[in-house]
């Protein structure tokens, strides 16, 4: 007996997407070829999710004091060395990527190291400096990212103006920054340098805070920030973001000028898809503006015959671990594994700044039905003396089909949140379920058992 | 049409099992009176989970610079003012227990302020000073808690030796403390103090610290609180532990002598059983010894006829959730709105000290099938430079049948594994639940996909 030699899968990106889709096709039985041109780990573990979570995490401190003195209850100062800090960051990185590696090498998975110069019927075209290579494929799976988006006027000069990744390098903290863009990066940078010292100015041309959240959420996160200092500011039109003499010089729509040491451009991401013969394959894009063109994916998460986008490349759900559930589908898919759609369930969004938020489903429109519940009669958020926020939950057909926090710990609720939410649980089902006390998921539970209302 | 008159349930206690209970009863249209001799909240809101969480929220920033400043990433110092901390945590209580005097009035119930003097059939006798009342019920809820436990020869003497209330109510913190007793209490309370600045001496006669939960959850909290100082000494017997000179004076089996300027007995929970006509009305007792005398119950929670006993009274699970589902229970069966056996499904505990702890379902025993992961690999974890300790599943037949887990925020996964170890979870639901990246609970996930191995 001979066995046929194993289907080959070819990964493009070592993001969360990339990295799981080789481990699941390795797992399968494939031979997988994984072709990253940068770090392993991406946009998440290299500029993204992991960084900002290690500067929160090591400036938490300063804010843990803060609440307390404010309260009167402690007295003291705390110093983060930034530089120190990136020390360790760097450190931390460097061992995720040897662990990662060792991983891959385990899992006998073949890691070329080399940019994806274009891609034909079947076959991946490499370029390393002059070195190029043809790797030819049966599956080939696109987990190619996203990049900072900017706009003509509001854009990284490489002097004082920055994207995010130089400024999650800074050794040492501006003494004043400029933030564009109160998104989810937008909104830790700011709790992040805010804690560091520095005069933290923070504008978006939406009209609230956490656009892509709910309005009351919003609120929550513009109150708490005005409080911390932060000076917040939605709704408010950037006419030029410029680096002039040395320093950042923000002018807004009707002429106010704001300067800072620093300014942070965080105002989305684009689509990082731009590979020759990629359109000559099949591949379709949702948009036709090229800072748009996210591939279009059918429920299979192919965007051309054997060739799949997975993770922020297709526009789905930028979020790493949305990009790591499509790579587990789309390897397995490939495998012969997956024969049904991708459905992946509810996909849960945290901000981990000050105040956090998470939210599992949708946002609550008016004239849905919601129940809430605030932290401010929770004991835990009582004893933090960090009490503003709320829990909601949203409704369809007396079943969970959505949950959002803002406030103290919430984060740290998304899980449970997503399995309700997945479930769709009713709300005998939460009265029955005995949650452990004190802690801050008796709030999700008292909004699970609050009040009925129309929303507003 | 008339309507008969309301039944008559009276509550005796208004901890958190009687509290729930008599809202509960008044929800379901009883008639309720709640009888209370002290302050409403029984333990767990006066001298119990509420009190602790106050005192390890308002003192965290002392370990959270600790853990930074170890790994030279932060200086400064944090002086938490006890006797302000103090004073924020009665106005606390003081507003908690007003929003409880309200939603009992709101809710139509009478709060009598007395002691209970006895039960008869079908009456409850009270006593407030020389005032007697004899309050008639058709239900009668007990929910009379528990008490210290102490023995011979290690019993608080009003001096340097003391039980949790005045320790919990210190205005100014020694500068040594011994504590008896490595369970909930005693860990909590050991943090707390040592994160005040005292030298902490911690034993307890049980091989182990945290002795009730796994060994290897016990062996990292020896661990990590060595590493911080604490000197903490299980399996140690005590011969003797008195106050001399106005200190605490701690003899060991064996002849060691260990002195303090306090010293907290926190060996545990006896009875607080002893109500003059109980047993007359058919009241059982699981243990003759009366320290030990926890009120038998039925599947119904019944200690005698039309008798319930709800909450730490009856011995089954020492904790304020418990006590609450259990009052809501009974109240309910009281009102004929339940009909089948109390089964709460799986109760969670916590730790909340410092590394934090918690387990739902049986520890796992030798034989039994396993799967763990560690935080070490844990970016949040990571991030906070706090990576001792692990999260360890117990399987039966395939499905989740416990979740244990020691070190960072455990206490948050703790609702989460409530419904998981609830819902007796498959390894293929795991899999398939997106979770939050990064989060905490992805240890919780790598655990549960983790290698099954059995338990040596």
């Amino acid at each position: 007996m001979t066995s046929s030699p194993a289907r080959r899968l070819v990964v493009v990106g070592a993001g969360p997407g990339g990295y799981e889709a080789a481990l699941a096709g390795a797992a399968a039985g494939l031979a997988v070829t994984l072709i990253e041109r940068g770090k392993l780990g991406g946009t998440c573990l290299n500029w993204g999710c992991i960084p900002t979570k290690h500067l929160l995490a090591t400036t938490l401190a300063v804010e843990t004091l803060a609440a307390q003195a404010k309260q009167k209850l402690a007295s003291g100062t705390v110093t983060p060395d930034l530089a120190a800090i990136q020390a360790k960051k760097k450190k931390l990185l460097a061992a995720t990527h040897s662990a990662m590696a060792a991983t891959l090498q385990k899992a006998g998975i073949r890691l070329v190291t080399a940019n994806l110069a274009g891609v034909s019927t079947g076959v991946a075209h490499t370029a390393a400096g002059s070195e190029t290579e043809d790797i030819p494929f049966d599956s080939l799976i696109l987990a190619l990212g996203s990049r900072a988006a900017s706009f003509p006027g509001v854009k990284p000069d490489g002097q004082a103006v920055l994207g995010v990744a130089p400024v999650l390098d800074f050794t040492e903290a501006p003494e004043s920054l400029v933030i564009v863009g109160a998104g989810a990066i937008g909104l830790e940078i700011a709790t992040i340098f805010h804690r560091l010292g520095a005069k933290v100015t923070l504008v978006d041309a939406a009209p609230r805070l956490a656009p892509a959240e709910d309005p009351d959420v919003a609120k929550v996160v513009a109150q708490v920030m005005r409080r911390q200092g932060i000076d917040a500011r939605p709704g408010v039109k950037v006419e030029s973001l410029v680096t002039e003499n040395g320093r950042a010089r923000l002018t807004l729509a009707g002429g106010e000028v704001v300067t800072a040491d620093k300014a942070l451009v965080a105002i989305g991401r684009f689509a990082a898809t731009v590979v020759p013969g990629l359109a000559e394959c099949g591949a379709t894009f949702a948009d036709t503006a090229p800072n748009r063109a996210w591939l279009a994916t059918d429920a299979a998460l192919q965007t051309a015959p054997d060739i799949y986008a997975v993770g922020d490349c297709n526009g789905r759900v930028l979020l790493a671990h949305a990009a790591a559930s499509q790579g587990v589908y789309a390897a397995r898919h490939a495998a012969g594994l997956e024969k049904g759609p991708y459905a992946p369930g509810p996909i849960p969004g945290c901000y981990y700044g000050s105040p956090e938020i998470m939210r599992v489903g949708a946002v609550a429109a008016p004239g849905d039905t919601i129940s809430e519940a605030a932290f401010v009669a929770n004991p835990i958020a009582q004893a933090h003396a960090d009490t503003a926020g709320f829990a909601r939950v949203l409704w369809k057909d007396g079943k969970v089909a959505g949950i959002t926090a803002v406030g103290h710990g919430a984060s740290t609720m998304a899980t449970l949140a997503t399995v309700l939410v997945s479930q769709a649980w009713t709300r005998e089902q939460a009265e029955a379920l005995v949650f452990p006390h004190p802690g801050l998921d008796e709030t999700v539970k008292a909004a699970l058992l609050g009040e009925m209302k129309t929303k507003a």
